[in-house]
């Protein structure tokens, strides 16, 4: 009996292309392809014949639960098959792959962490923002607009953080966390991009600052990235890949 | 005549197979390759044979200077040359990519950026860290250790940002780091790891915590990166890649 194994992989922020070499390399030899929603459906393409692929998106009011795949994941490898878990962006940016990690730990199943090209960072890249600029921008903060509405958690120190705050999972949270953000000392006039579904064809940006986004919201729907601080002012310059 | 353009290409943290399909597909529509210090030199066999492969290495005391980079991006696009800049991470993570798009977008010259896994978030998981854990660690602010004797940045709000910290270019400012962390808020027991050679076989990791890192500094040359938060004091529970 050959042992199974777990190889998380990082699809990235959307782009097939965005895939790593290693991540390739991981799909040509996985026996079960484990896949979320936002994946491109072509990297299962990389796929051996004969693999499985399983669908486990998580959609608003449903899907497969966290605690669902991670038993699903501890099976298969168990079974002795190459699971290969691809998740869209970085497994560890606000992806669970560290959930997966431990519970695969539990089980004594054998894990590896193939980083992807997070969204965070390649959304505003293909809007033609760098997030990080030579005087101008000087760090990055990445969140997660679920957490507007977490009393614990401390949004006035993310406000005050010189340079570039990307919030991911922002769409129904935008306006909520613009108010945020100004509470906390932010500018109202701060320079705010909107990413809608980065680095694909569907890609839409709009521009606007955070009293606009507070007053109207994210003009796209899921999946959106908004990018606020001195850079997001900038007008595409390049698109990205 | 063929009008030239310029490539940015991330390279990734420092395992070649970390670049992504879309860099390796432009090194090999390369006609130049304009390549740094951080960069692993296999990447450059993706190049087809008779491309011209320029280092441009910065070091301490010396190296080329980044309007000397510039100018021959420039230089060369405008000779009718592909010109694939290859950068370590990705090129708007502190790599400077913003201006020399926006140099070549002075120069009239054409140019694409293709993003890359950024060191900031891989290094954490090639030591087994994620940078955001449900619960745990909640955001994931990204500076560089060249920021810590500029007065002007607010370091203090850093400190309060709850989460991961991430310390690109962290070898020498690192006991500063932590000085001002402290400083600024953050607790002296706050886990600490520091990560030398990320994802190369030169890899290193140790732990700390930030007095121990105020006490000591890093105890390993550049390039290493400092994680500080709650995950930092897992044990290595997986490999990257």
């Amino acid at each position: 009996v050959t042992a199974g194994r777990v190889t998380i992989v990082g699809a990235g922020p959307g782009d097939p292309d965005l895939l790593t070499l290693a991540g390739a390399r991981a799909l040509g030899a996985a026996d079960v392809v484990v896949f979320d929603r936002l994946v491109d459906r072509r990297l299962l393409t990389l796929a051996p014949a004969g693999a499985r692929l399983v669908y486990v998106g998580k959609h608003k009011g449903g899907g497969v639960t966290q605690s669902t795949i991670e038993a699903l994941l501890v099976d298969e490898a168990r079974a002795g098959s190459h699971v290969v878990r691809l998740k869209g962006g970085d497994p560890h940016v606000f992806g669970r792959g560290g959930e997966e990690v431990d519970a695969l730990g539990r089980a004594g199943v054998a894990v590896v962490v193939v980083p992807g090209v997070s969204s965070a960072l390649a959304a505003p890249t293909a809007a033609g923002i760098p997030v990080t600029h030579r005087g101008i921008a000087r760090s990055c903060t990445i969140v997660s607009g679920h957490l507007v509405g977490d009393d614990d958690f401390d949004w006035d120190a993310v406000a005050q953080v010189p340079g570039t705050i990307v919030i991911l999972m922002a769409a129904t949270a935008a306006a909520a966390v613009a108010a945020r953000l100004i509470a906390g000392g932010r500018r109202e006039e701060e320079p705010v991009a909107i990413v809608h579904a980065a680095t694909t064809p569907q890609q839409r940006v709009a521009r606007t600052h955070l009293a606009g986004l507070r007053a109207s919201g994210c003009p796209f729907p899921a999946p959106s990235i908004i990018v606020v601080g001195p850079t997001a002012a900038d007008e595409p310059r390049h698109a990205a890949s």
